[in-house]
């Protein structure tokens, strides 16, 4: 949580942290500023200290939301630092971030960065700044980094912003389900009230739509892919595709909070009509997984154990997994479950990379979702739910919503 | 142009680049992908032929719909680099880009580095492979790099795809309008048919719904700020604020093609049934540089002369400028305009620092959007149209929408 962003810094043997870029779609700025249109940013904090919002004079009311302190760019006299850098402007804009850092007591040590921010700009001033301040380091922290380690576990205020999300989430899936329901059935495809066939476009946009009449943005997409499509973990699916009977539909929905904040994350697989037996008897599998995961789940329990678990489950039931050939493209090919929360995948991980630390802590929010794919036979099932680790030891759905799978149509 | 990109890596003694990131939101990567549902993907571009992506296994079909050449990031036996690099992630990440860079025939020169992504990773992994590569030197451009310069012209289907978006946010803005007039008024506030204040954060709601119905998303929000905060140019207003008769309306709308494409940007300032005189006089003042600014525009003409314009009219006009006052948070605070394509904010630039290269080429897309901005007066007027210079030398707003100041309302 945040309030042990300190103590992670000291583990590593941080000073300090610097987070750059905007205030919308930025998990780490988002993580202090709570959002806001801030175009692009500096955040730094002192370890022990308050944090400092940087910000253009335009969005000075922006940064004032945030209520933290706040301080205008154009009180740092670019223009001077531009000309004592005989004009370079990004040698001007390390002397900015130099004099930044120093207004917090920062002027060596180890430095944490973070923020979403073009690579090249990056790589430009952080290049410049280690330049300029060679008693200082700027530290890259790769996969396991400070923010995502706090990040990982949440608050019960965040928490319950991620379970509305979830009810929205699930009101939209819903919605979808209704809709589908509601058309005619000709030849085998869902017809329109023109007598036209429904697309997997026309299903995206009102998905589209539905989100945000509930108030909540879409930044990512969906997946909404049939047959062969379903049979691949991440296509997204071709939006001029009917929708056929008997076929399987992996519906993968993960809309965030408008603005760019917390994420929920729902798959449910379904078979327009009925269920052909080799779509039901994948189904059966990988609800079997799911539900063994669901009641295995415990708090504090090793992340990458129940990763181990399903690979054992789905092999023991035929099916070729990433655990008994890292390369396949076939079964079971992705790893249980992720974090969620600013960003939609953060820690804890399942996969076989994951870390002591990737436990089912209490305040963690995760997914699971076990998932058999079989693109060439036109087949693919996953079933995703996502789960909160209550701070009280509780474990269980956010939001829930029947994982059915076959939808009933009327007769043509 | 993108078929620019090899002669501008030439002129700047680039051997080619590196673009790192997501498929979405991501405009370097978008630029070479056009989109697509790509988690985290690497493209690798040696100066002279074509790029490589790689992308990962589960997305291998969304990778395939890019038409670019592609490889499998399950190729590069990551586990084996682990196991060299002891389990040391970082280490086996970074000679997998060792690997990749091999791939496509660089071994050493000089790479440019481009695409979002969160700046700890980018920290991280390129010291890693600075370290593994000493040959290489990974170059982060500052301000005006090789993407921005190639992107800032257009060619004829981007020109046409952001003047579809265009066409959706001026249809958009005008729902707003015909919405806004609909209501009832009482005590100098519009009423909602239940008799309660309609406030701004229900218009909002309302043009998310009706950009999304338009099929285009709204990734970075929308301004709609009345009276005090139209007056500081970033604010985006303040949800609970009701709509008052007589005070100016910022309402600025920036949205960009679903999946993070091409954005369009415009501003309109209204007074809801009537304009008090000092708003009507800000309003003519603005108008008049607006007027001034899209008459003057020229082929190839460079765009900080028309900053430089649009200060002295507005000094002329008695206005405090950042030109006679580079502090000022009054008067006229902003430059003209800015370059409008894959980012809401690209090249050219007009500001003071904008450079030789920031003019108006035939393709260039940018907004002009001259402003003033009292905040204790409770008065903020800009106005906003996006500008294409075609390739036939024809300068003109890409879609139009009156200027009007008043949106007259019924009787109460």
């Amino acid at each position: 949580m945040k309030k042990d962003i300190d103590q992670l810094l000291e583990s590593r043997n941080l000073d300090g942290l610097l987070i750059v870029g905007p205030g919308q779609h930025n998990p780490a700025m988002y993580y202090f500023t709570g959002g806001g249109h801030l175009t692009s940013a500096i955040l730094v904090k002192k370890r022990g200290s308050e944090p400092l919002l940087v910000h253009y004079s335009m969005e000075r009311d922006e940064a004032a939301k945030t209520g933290l302190p706040t301080r205008d760019m154009a009180d740092y006299s670019y223009d001077d630092y531009l000309k004592q850098a005989n004009g370079d402007y990004l040698q001007a804009i390390a002397r900015v971030h130099r004099q930044i850092f120093s207004d917090v007591g920062i002027d060596s040590g180890r430095v944490g960065v973070y923020g979403k921010q073009d690579a090249g700009i990056t790589q430009a001033i952080f290049t410049a700044l280690q330049s300029l301040m060679p008693d200082l380091t700027l530290v890259g922290e790769y996969n396991d980094t400070v923010l995502l380690q706090a990040m990982s576990t949440k608050d019960t205020e965040e928490i319950e912003r991620i379970r509305a999300m979830g009810l929205a989430t699930t009101a939209v899936v819903g919605q979808v389900a209704d809709f589908l329901t509601s058309h005619r059935v000709k030849d085998g495809i869902l017809i329109k009230p023109d007598g036209t066939p429904l697309t997997i476009g026309e299903v995206k946009r009102r998905i589209d739509l539905w989100l945000v009449e509930r108030g909540v943005e879409n930044p990512e997409g969906t997946i909404f892919a049939i047959g062969r499509d379903a049979g691949i973990p991440h296509s997204t699916g071709n939006p001029s595709d009917y929708l056929s009977l008997g076929k399987t539909i992996v519906f993968d929905i993960y809309p965030c909070e408008t603005g760019g904040g917390y994420f929920y994350d729902l798959t449910r697989t379904w078979c327009l009509g009925y269920a052909p037996d080799d779509a039901l008897s994948l189904y059966e599998d990988v609800l079997a997984v799911y539900q063994d995961s669901m009641r295995e789940l415990e708090v504090d329990a090793l992340c990458k154990d129940f990763q181990k678990r399903a690979c054992d489950l789905f092999e023991g039931r035929g099916h070729p997994t990433i655990q008994s050939n890292p390369q396949t493209q076939v079964g079971y090919v992705h790893s249980l479950g992720h974090g969620v929360g600013l960003n939609i995948h953060e820690k804890p991980s399942f996969n076989k990379y994951a870390l002591e630390s990737d436990r089912l802590t209490p305040g963690v929010v995760i997914t699971v979702e076990p998932g058999l794919y079989y693109p060439e036979r036109g087949l693919g099932v996953r079933l995703e739910d996502t789960v909160c680790v209550g701070h009280d030891g509780q474990i269980g759905v956010l939001a829930e919503f029947p994982l059915d799978l076959v939808l009933p149509m009327k007769e043509g």
